[in-house]
């Protein structure tokens, strides 16, 4: 099996679309799982562009990463300066990663009238910034920016670049499809021509503007590249960069081309959703490959052949990228569902034990009212331990009282709850930086003489979603709480229309995970 | 050029997507629109199966359509008796159209597993079924269900069953890659060699599974095929089908087929979001050619090339396809995003105007405290216009207090506002589904009586971010609030700790955004 590298730049590249923006918080996580997913080449940003990002690279070094290489962007030496000079790639040399992505002009049109330079500068440019950035031991790709709209306008000139790359020593050149404005055939038919004039291992970089981005990839892959630069879920600037969700599995799994290790595909559908969770983005549900409805069926006619034989009505079987087939009209799907889940959270579920259709009626309850476990399986593992009664009461809430008021131009919060504790009832009152803060405060205060344990605990995350948009402030919320330990974390679900209600249920699943992972059961926290 | 012909099965495959439902009402409206547009055939359901389509079929015949062919879709016959006897192909002629669609088995596998049946009686179902319809004078397509993958199984049967429509007299025979697994390159080779075995004319009908479902459509009309079915914005089951919204400007504006007018396609944007508006989905940002981010530019390097010639950026005039380009304002911009961006909404910035450098310092302090205004395009006019003095005060917010308590089981919210109006003071109270909808409600009621106008708009979506996370409850939120008049919409932000204070702001802009739109300025929403 040919091996095709993954080059994600979820991290820089996908920060560019419209309405995406991490932390460098956000950013350490999804490179740990990028990493436990198999992925070639994590790009973590722009150090010569953006001053936050230089904390990332800081940080990363801290992460156990097995396989991932961090990768630091930038771009060619300015004009009329030596590439020691240029202070772009002093920071990126130091950024301290052992990868660094240039990027260099390739087409004519761009150099004279975006750039303002000469074709001759431009050459000089490309090699001196590769030569250089390789005399300090670096491994480097060389993205050659415009590369098939550069070809189109100029094929002689674009090769030319490209030339100077490797003469600079490029350890890979990045074909780009900066405007997305290519259709596979020509990628195909130039990725042949280039792959024939270099000896450099070749790539490629699509965006989605003609919504070809993965059939494009696929077609630079077909013609010789070995390396795909794209982002988890296709985020990126306009309409996103090549999608590596769908790439993966269709090089992998239809083509023979390895990407990731065999079992490491099957976490694509978690991989995908948790990214789309960090980012705040709503899954949309007909994603292919790791989208709700991608194996979803709904006619009647589509659903009896199904069950017959599934490949009738489905490309290839949903667990092979981690996602579950869904039949929408019938209640048969779920306990092999719900089997599969348990086993994955290390509980024992009897597969003839009745309390199973209880649990499934259960779930489907919940999610139908909105709830989501995908994001909150500390929530997922206290609904089924409630069932099997292994969940005993730590406290109930007897009443809360929040309120918002302000006071000259401060806005106060103050909470009061009254918990009833082993038969004792409590009253606490805490101010906070918001409702949810205050209440959270509340809570803790009221539960620390029974619970002491309860100070090794924090709120690590705090996520909000509306479900039916068009209803605005009187629509139902959807609340996300991570929760950690310092060593472990776990996160929580809760859903109303009223947005305190709503985290008050996913602070008390949080609280009381807390407490059944430390007194009574040996869980993972999750 | 040549002429490709479009066919639009938004009223019927379009509708098996998950969540996707449309009234007749509704099917009516699109089949107009699609007219307008040019696409040549519109399936409008499945008369056999669905006795609602049939009142589809009345009516429809009194639109005045002008280029539009409406198609009804059904199946071969049912093995073992006549198509004479054939319900569903009675129902088609019951229908009153001019053209049906009918899809039968190519694959042997589905013949034997799915259908069982023989694959001899198969063949007869195709030929009877095809020569019944033509003997009635009607044009007839015959749906090739699972072509690919029938062709790569047995590609002497799957050709033979083609061969069988072709016999029975089919206008058009369309290859469906019904799973949507296939690769753009397979659909290209077997689309040539189908291609050379039938006289009759060939259209292709794809579904996104691998993604690739634009690129298999495209590559299939390369090869020959001349009839491409799909629906508006990709709709369909699972994945969805082929999006014609991307397919159409890629074959007529990138590859020189002819499928509408000139005219006809600079339509494409609206009736992208048309469509969507009527189905209920929200339209993604991202989507190629007509979201709202597809010609959006948010970098400073790219905005300053763009400045100079759009096409460094952009793989084609978004005014081609009816969009618009967009010049995001985010930390990375400088003057020449912010004069940009204020000549779109139709400002009068003058470039040696000392006012534009507090007006972008201003804008930096209020993005480094984690506004942002790619999203709220509402609040950043009125930063500016408030810089240049030309938005009076329609009110202020003296006090607030809101109060969430629970009562039994149930929890209740309440707002109580102070606000100064004209020099008179108004309180108001009001209950809600949450402090925000509580605290929305209490606004528009002390605000009624002096701008009955207010009752023209409402909130239509509500969006909540957590910034800094780490900090959880207790850190910095951004608050979305999309509100709309029925007509127009515009976007509006708050930051801060307290989400009852974001929100208040996002609610405070919205509202006087509104006003200035209906009492000063004639302003374009956003």
């Amino acid at each position: 099996m040919e091996k095709v590298l993954i080059y994600d730049t979820t991290l820089r590249d996908g920060t560019q679309g419209e309405g995406i923006s991490l932390s460098v918080e956000d950013k350490l996580k999804i490179a740990l799982r990028l990493d436990q997913f198999g992925v070639h080449y994590i790009e973590g940003g722009w150090p010569g562009s953006n001053p936050k990002d230089m904390e990332f690279f800081q940080k990363v070094k801290e992460l156990p990463l097995k396989t991932a290489k961090i990768t630091a962007f930038g771009s060619t030496r300015r004009q009329g300066i030596s590439a020691d000079q240029d202070e772009n790639l002093q920071k990126l040399l130091e950024s301290g990663v052992s990868v660094v992505a240039i990027f260099g002009k390739t087409w004519d049109f761009q150099v004279t009238h975006a750039l303002n330079s000469t074709l001759e500068e431009n050459l000089s440019m490309i090699y001196d910034s590769v030569k250089f950035l390789k005399s300090h031991g670096l491994e480097v790709i060389f993205d050659a920016e415009h590369f098939f709209d550069g070809y189109k306008a100029n094929s002689t000139y674009a090769l030319e670049t490209l030339k100077k790359a490797e003469e600079g020593g490029a350890d890979w050149i990045v074909l780009c499809d900066t405007n997305g404005g290519t259709l596979p055939h020509e990628i195909g038919e130039i990725v042949a021509v280039v792959k024939q004039k270099l000896t450099t291992p070749i790539g490629v970089h699509c965006h989605n503007d003609s919504e070809c981005a993965v059939a494009n990839s696929i077609a630079a892959v077909r013609e010789g590249a070995r390396q795909v630069q794209g982002t988890m879920n296709g985020y990126g600037e306009r309409c996103g960069n090549a999608n590596l969700i769908s790439i993966i599995p269709n090089l992998q799994l239809k083509l023979g081309y390895s990407c990731v290790r065999e079992e490491q595909i099957s976490l694509l559908t978690s991989l995908s959703r948790y990214v789309h969770e960090i980012a705040n983005v709503a899954p949309p549900n007909n994603q292919p490959f790791t989208g709700m409805s991608a194996f979803a069926h709904k006619g009647g006619m589509h659903v009896s052949a199904i069950l017959k034989s599934p490949e009738t009505y489905e490309h290839m079987a949903p667990e092979r990228v981690g996602n579950q087939r869904r039949v929408l009209v019938s209640e048969l799907s779920g306990q092999s569902n719900l089997l599969y889940k348990a086993q994955e959270l290390n509980m024992d579920l009897d597969k003839s034990n009745p309390v199973n259709k209880r649990i499934l009626q259960k779930l489907k309850k919940m999610e139908h009212e909105g709830y989501q476990y995908e994001g909150a399986e500390a929530s997922f593992e206290l609904l089924v331990r409630e069932e099997l009664g292994e969940v005993k009461e730590f406290f109930t809430l007897e009443s809360f009282k929040i309120l918002v008021e302000t006071e000259d131009s401060a806005v106060n919060t103050m909470a009061i709850v009254k918990l009833r504790v082993f038969d004792e009832v409590v009253h606490a009152a805490a101010e906070g930086n918001g409702p949810v803060n205050a209440f959270d405060n509340a809570l803790r205060k009221a539960l620390e003489s029974f619970y002491p344990e309860i100070r090794e605990m924090h709120l690590s995350d705090y996520k909000v979603r509306v479900l039916d948009e068009g209803g605005a402030t009187a629509a139902k919320v959807r609340v996300l709480v991570e929760s950690s330990n310092g060593k472990e974390q776990w996160n929580t679900v809760g859903v109303s229309t009223n947005i305190i209600e709503a985290s008050w249920q996913s602070l008390f699943d949080s609280i009381r995970y807390f407490l059944l992972m430390k007194n009574e059961l040996k869980v993972n926290a999750r």
